[in-house]
């Protein structure tokens, strides 16, 4: 767990906040309040881990031109350890126990903090956006997979090795799709963009009438249909990708409901890429949820919300949970050489 | 979330923990080292709120004869509020929003607690069993169904409304088993006592050679089939009884890994009746934990431990949570009549 929020709670302070993706590197000077006061976005350089450090130092070095910075939040997708300090493991980038707090403190002489990117998308909307003030907040970014946090009493609860929050991965469907993580029938593999497209896909390969439209928008080619496509379409009106969209939401309320189950938070909160399908994905979600939610009518449903930040969240996240960090918590150690 | 356990924890005071079952009431009076000093049980009278009510008062009366008590914690199966003060929901009693603190502080004139029968029971086992210590544990109650506990930091999670921890009713099974929630699929339809009875009858019922031994152990009828019987007989070397254990276990590890992606514990207690079955049932969750823990070569594999307390966790565990929370916490208002 990290601190609790404290009192006085950097009144002033800018920090920056780095959104590491598997294509793009998005970094950001955050404020106080989760004002994004200036932008930078670089190609990610997959291939060495050194490679990414070079970037993140010449972003901060590019900003710190222009403003006085006092930490660096780093976020990423992956495990980071508890202490946010060393990344466990990326899938998308090449570190394995990769200890880039040392590091990047070494070369930057500035605060630095590693956080999961889910985790710093979650604290950007319990600090600034759709879940203020809740006192025990769920959010889920759902994107090709699912990233989770959970925020409780002002703390991200990050478990006892630094991965808690993997929502994506519980099995819901044994036997099910094969995920990523090695397993099968997780979550993600129903109720995410990658689960949206591959729906889509596998329906225009069935040959199935009510996919002439979507395949046709692909161009005639069944592997051209992604969850955005379907997204897309579905905003226009056509009736089977509002379906797709439909079951996607369906899974997404059973996960939830499960969450509620465990957890019992007093809100939801719904971001990523695929939670710009508004209503046509909240509202199947929500009836799915009230549907599978255990002891129905004995408790409170909990609210399911859309996330207000959008692509930044992630970014203005890990800028926050830094800054505080370098004010209330614990510093890595920097190397004693030059 | 209840306060952390303060310093100096309540060197003195004895408390009464009362554990109330579907068939008995339990009731000790206990330590501070969690040691119980007395004990009784009565009959569970399951019609009237009123009349269980009575045979709590009358049990603290019986003790508090021969004990200087200070608090009285209630334990029971159903979800509690936030608080500890009101009953929403029992499922083997006649409660129903019953504001039974308050009822029972003003019959006693002592501070009450009223805590749902896991919670009681992981946090015996983490201030007294084996989970002792553990910054992050989660403690799983396998009866007729299955209990949960988080403690985190020193503190019992109990969620936003109180009813966190229902880990036996999460999902598994799409369209699977029905559950006594409403729901189908529940984790607690695949590995709890329940479930091995039902396997068990099942297996009878389908008049396999390999269930003769079995079958006519339970006097020739299936339905007198129960969990017990066949963990009896396991644990007498039956092979048939051996391999449902077995199956269960295989949906205990798959659980436990589904929770650990969630939550991140740092050691998993297994409690309840069903843990007497020991290593027939740990060895295969551990083994199916490791092969559906997500992340499994990356991150740590929390350990899975057998509890320590057997069946008075429960009774000991709400005692200590009444002592600690009479000496930090929030009291009960009591009527102001007569």
């Amino acid at each position: 767990m990290l601190p609790a929020v404290p009192a006085r709670l950097g009144r002033r302070g800018l920090a920056i906040g780095i959104d590491i993706g598997g294509t793009k590197v998005a970094a950001g000077v955050i404020d106080v309040h989760g004002q994004v006061l200036a932008e930078l976005v670089r190609p990610t350089p997959a291939t060495d881990p050194r490679q990414v450090e070079d970037v993140i130092v010449d972003l901060v070095h590019e900003f710190a031109a222009s403003y006085r910075i006092w930490s660096v939040g780093i976020g990423a997708a992956g495990w980071m350890d508890q202490s946010g300090s060393t990344v466990l493991f990326s899938p998308h980038l090449a570190w394995r126990n990769e200890p880039l707090r040392e590091n990047l403190e070494y070369k930057l002489r500035r605060r630095v903090m590693v956080v999961n990117d889910a985790d710093a998308a979650g604290w950007a909307e319990w600090r600034f956006g759709a879940g203020r003030g809740q006192s025990r907040l769920v959010c889920i970014t759902l994107g090709t997979g699912i990233g989770g946090a959970l925020i409780a009493d002002g703390r991200l609860e990050r478990g006892r090795h630094g991965v808690a929050g993997e929502f994506g991965h519980q099995i819901v469907v044994p036997q099910g799709h094969r995920c990523e993580c090695g397993n099968r029938g997780c979550w993600e593999q129903y109720a995410s963009g990658n689960a949206l497209g591959r729906e889509g896909r596998e329906l225009a390969r069935a040959n199935s009438p009510v996919a002439q439209d979507l395949l046709r928008a692909a161009g005639g080619d069944p592997d051209a249909i992604t969850g955005a496509l379907v997204t897309r379409m579905a905003a226009e009106g056509d009736a089977t990708c509002i379906e797709l969209l439909d079951d996607v939401g369906h899974w997404l309320g059973l996960g939830l409901a499960n969450l509620a189950a465990a957890l019992d938070p007093g809100q939801f909160v719904i971001g990523g890429g695929l939670s710009g399908a508004g209503d046509l994905l909240l509202l199947p979600a929500q009836r799915s949820f009230r549907r599978h939610l255990t002891g129905r009518g004995f408790r409170p449903a909990a609210p399911i919300s859309m996330a207000r930040l959008g692509a930044r969240a992630g970014m203005v996240g890990a800028a926050d949970l830094a800054r505080i960090n370098a004010r209330t918590g614990t510093r890595g150690t920097r190397p004693a050489g030059p």
